[in-house]
């Protein structure tokens, strides 16, 4: 399967398959959330138009974004919630065990270790690191704060192929090019600035400013109507 | 201006104004924030190269959104660095000071507060609330935990327009109905999960458990090819 330049999630089709873009990808961890919480409560059954309602999205759109699984859907009668969770995962690469390990134990760590729904989402955060002398040796959520320097050796004893970045600014390249040195695969940014990274590691990157300023643009739009 | 359906970021025109997608804002910050690094670093003119190598967008979809702010390029200079930055809080909303309230005290909030990025960008946090009485009356970052039963009281007095949630899943419909019923303008939601907020009120949610399984995802991908 090949990847498309310009849009990180696009996949190339094998066999003519359809591209997917960077916004059903999106939908599809949604979706995902959200059936997870409804086969909990007990629903078998669901359909496309419960899920549009429950994300602000049309029908059309989600039996559209559906059908990149397969034939799932029964006319009449909908999807089963099961097959329909199952099936997600597996085009999203959660029904497999991800390990994490996070630089930075600030706060915004700290509160990442703390959110439950990692592990039920297979994700296991295995290691803890920070520059700072002071945390070296403390214990944040069960992990404790261990040098950058032992990246390399702890990354080879992992294997894992994520990193969560939660380091201030100034530091966040240097840091990025230790984790891409020592095999990493993907990183999820949340310093304040541009990673450059070689193409085989993945980015995603959430600048929590950039959201806020997001909605102050909303706001300032519809005060404009 | 009238705001289309389907796209919160769509920009209906006065006057055949072309619509302006909701990646073309998220560029929009991009650039700022690239443009005022660059702006202290000394550089007074920009092209439109310079800004997409840096941001990984070619340089016909940066010409393409940078004319949404008018005429502002100089053929064969460039953009004036000033010029385009005032331009971009302008249109962004953000050549103004926005009042900010943030409900849940926890690790994310102390983050958050902590940031100091958001001064810069005109967003003041005026009020932090939570629910817990062992926290309330402490002080985090300058601001003293009180009641979200203050929160009409305080919405009032610091004409906040904006609030960051960082609840326990639980409880953060039941806050934001406060908040809306209190007069909040715009809510930027960090609980995993998804509110009902009715048309007038604005919302960008962050959950990052999406954005962890997103970068997943990537890397799924990747090693598929």
């Amino acid at each position: 399967m090949s990847k498309s330049a310009g849009d990180p999630a696009a996949t190339g089709g094998t066999g003519g398959e359809p591209k997917l873009s960077r916004a059903s990808v999106q939908r599809f961890s949604l979706y995902l959330r959200l059936l997870e919480r409804w086969s909990q409560e007990g629903l078998t059954v669901v359909s496309s138009s419960q899920l549009g309602e429950a994300l602000a999205v049309n029908d059309a759109q989600v039996r559209k974004d559906l059908a990149y699984l397969g034939s799932l859907g029964q006319p009449g009668i909908g999807y089963y919630t099961r097959e329909l969770i199952t099936a997600l995962r597996h085009r999203l690469g959660v029904d497999r065990t991800w390990s994490a390990i996070v630089v930075g134990a600030g706060n915004l760590s700290r509160a990442l270790l703390r959110y439950r729904g990692f592990a039920e989402q297979g994700f296991q955060f295995t290691a803890l690191f920070d520059a700072d002398p002071q945390k070296i040796g403390q214990v944040v959520e069960g992990l404790p704060v261990q040098s950058p320097a032992k990246i390399p050796e702890i990354l080879a004893a992992t294997k894992a192929e994520l990193a969560v970045l939660a380091v201030p600014a100034e530091s966040a390249q240097h840091v990025a090019d230790m984790l891409v040195a020592a095999g990493i695969r993907g990183i999820l940014n949340f310093a304040p600035v541009m990673l450059k990274l070689p193409a085989h590691v993945s980015l995603i990157a959430v600048d929590l400013a950039v959201q806020l300023e997001q909605l102050a643009f909303l706001v300032h739009l519809s005060q404009q109507e």
